[in-house]
């Protein structure tokens, strides 16, 4: 067999996970009915409205990675023929356009420049009676942040959409308050700053959006309405409150569970605390070596840096030797960015001094 | 924190891991463009192949749970309005019918009483030009064993209906050759012979039905034209080769490819032989108490043993009494055998002798 490595997950996702999180996937496994696990996805969910901000009963990890979330949101809202407004400001704008239309949406796509954040007005100008406006919270392909509580207050000012917005790249890293911005129907993923393995989707949705669903959606596997008797929706209790509806991924559940677990002992806040504190280091010391940050000033993830390659260096040739060197993962840039940009992550147990002072040094290295 | 507890999980699924798959999940995480990770994706395609039986360019795990396998194999395949013929002989042939139909197919159902196999004849008779036929290997919700290479031949004698298969609770477990019996689309489970915890779906699809897919499904996550380049499919090679389409459960797969490694190091035909030991000396275990056994005789699967209650005896309590003493867990009934038959697995490394004394030492003390 060959040598089992062990990388520095430095990318945009996912992270090394969080050791409590590692423990979980490895715990002995039990089934998706024993009292024990139902009792455990009750408190997973619990802890989902914690990081998530938000009292909605329908918080769950669906089984599947984040991609699902975002179709879980758009497959279960969109009735044929909706007006879908989505923000685009990067690669997971221009997905949500996709798998929107998919759904059957007439979808309205308010272009931004990649690397800056979006802007409400434009956004809530783009059409004057849509059923949802969708926007991405933090842009993984680009590092930006996005205001969505300016964008909450202007969607409810302008009428009664829905605001749907992907927290994949936010949750667990950065203020996330699904409740107070507004945010009718959000989805994240586990293997960023949740610092858990890659695999569920953490979902939440309002009553009022669940009341506005498709009866029957096209998909059976991600249908709000059948999971609701999954989780025990609504305070059932004991495994004789559950319905089946499939198999639930035990392992995962259970690693979400013990990852979530470690972020509320240290505290949310102190947890975004700590993911600001590294990624302005790295970012400071980025600078102070003449390299240039590419997200746009003020609108800079802590977890997610995005830096341009300096004119005349091979960024693949960079990539490679971090990782061969140092075991250090680091990600290319998105799209037409792919050999101009790079993505270094700090997120979960990664977001840490260490972490900054062992990249900084082998950026120093290699770069020469 | 409250003790670890650490079942004996002799259900319908998930079964205990072999402890090779455990070990993958604890395995320090790779980033899914790692090319330690590319390499070992390509070696799961590979092994799993194997498993299925079929040379298929296109087979690859899934990124969610075998239902979703289930959404994969119609939602790539049935174009609104084609005619779907579905043999029902359990839950889970009910379940096909309602997501081919979200699908748009025409469903024709051929209902078979539960605890039966299926009718070959009868399922090609029901329809003179379907486009799809589909039908389970075994059936989760009653131990029952048809035969697909007996189906198989009766489809290519009647037309050229694609063949689409469940075989969640085969793979891994008793014999399954795709390719032999004419299986264009399969997709199943890891949480049960294969012995690893759930949450991915090995799917395979030949040539013949990717070439009458759907161009774009209603799905994008499970759109199999996408995730093609996901795999790199058709040979390419390192991580340059691979097109970014969702962040892959790397955990899950890299426990995938240590399960699927076990199972081919024992060898398959090794592990259908202990399957089948331990079934029998279950069975026969359970029919010299005077229980019995609920599938028809001739189809019984033997990694997955369905007994009748007897009268007088309380189905939960005796389950309840099982995991509070011995931290046994074994399966209700399904649907409307729901408290009068018990599904009883002996999946993966619990198909043992260890595991056919253990159970029948319990049921001796639990029964009185």
């Amino acid at each position: 067999m060959a040598a089992i490595v062990e990388r520095r997950l430095f990318g945009p996702g996912p992270t090394n996970p969080y050791p409590e999180a590692t423990a979980g996937l490895a715990r002995p496994l039990l089934g998706h009915l024993d009292p024990v696990f139902v009792a455990m996805m009750d408190e997973t969910c619990d802890r989902l409205r914690t990081v998530w901000g938000t009292a909605n009963t329908r918080t769950l990890p669906l089984s599947a990675t984040g991609s699902a979330g975002m179709e879980a949101a758009f497959v279960n809202t969109v009735h044929p023929g909706d007006v879908v407004v989505v923000a685009v400001n990067g690669l997971f704008g221009q997905r949500m356009c996709e798998v929107a239309a998919r759904c059957g949406a007439e979808v309205v796509a308010v272009e931004h420049p990649w690397g800056t954040p979006l802007d409400p007005e434009r956004v809530v100008a783009a059409h004057p009676s849509p059923a949802i406006v969708a926007a991405v919270h933090a842009e993984t392909s680009t590092g930006v942040r996005s205001d969505i509580a300016a964008l909450g207050a202007a969607v409810r000012d302008a009428g009664d959409a829905l605001l749907l917005v992907d927290a994949v790249t936010s949750i667990g890293g950065i203020e996330l308050r699904a409740d107070d911005w507004g945010i009718d129907i959000g989805y994240a993923g586990t293997q960023k700053c949740l610092g858990v393995a890659p695999g569920l989707a953490p979902f939440t949705i309002s009553d009022r959006a669940f009341a506005r669903r498709v009866e029957r959606p096209r998909s059976w596997y991600l249908d709000l309405g059948l999971l609701g008797g999954y989780v025990g929706e609504a305070g059932a209790t004991g495994a004789a409150g559950r319905t089946y509806h499939h198999t639930a991924p035990t392992a995962m559940v259970s690693s979400l569970h013990a990852g979530l677990g470690r972020i509320l002992d240290e505290g949310l806040e102190a947890v975004w605390a700590r993911h600001a504190a590294a990624g302005q280091a790295l970012q400071d010391g980025l600078e102070a070596r003449g390299l240039e940050l590419f997200a746009a000033a003020g609108a800079r993830l802590p977890e997610l840096t995005t830096v341009r390659v300096p004119g005349g260096v091979d960024s693949a040739a960079v990539r490679r030797a971090l990782l061969e060197r140092y075991d250090i993962e680091i990600g290319a840039g998105a799209g037409e960015f792919a050999s101009t940009v790079w993505r270094i992550g700090l997120m979960g147990p990664n977001a840490s001094p260490a972490s900054v002072a062992l990249l900084l040094a082998a950026l120093d290295d290699v770069l020469g």
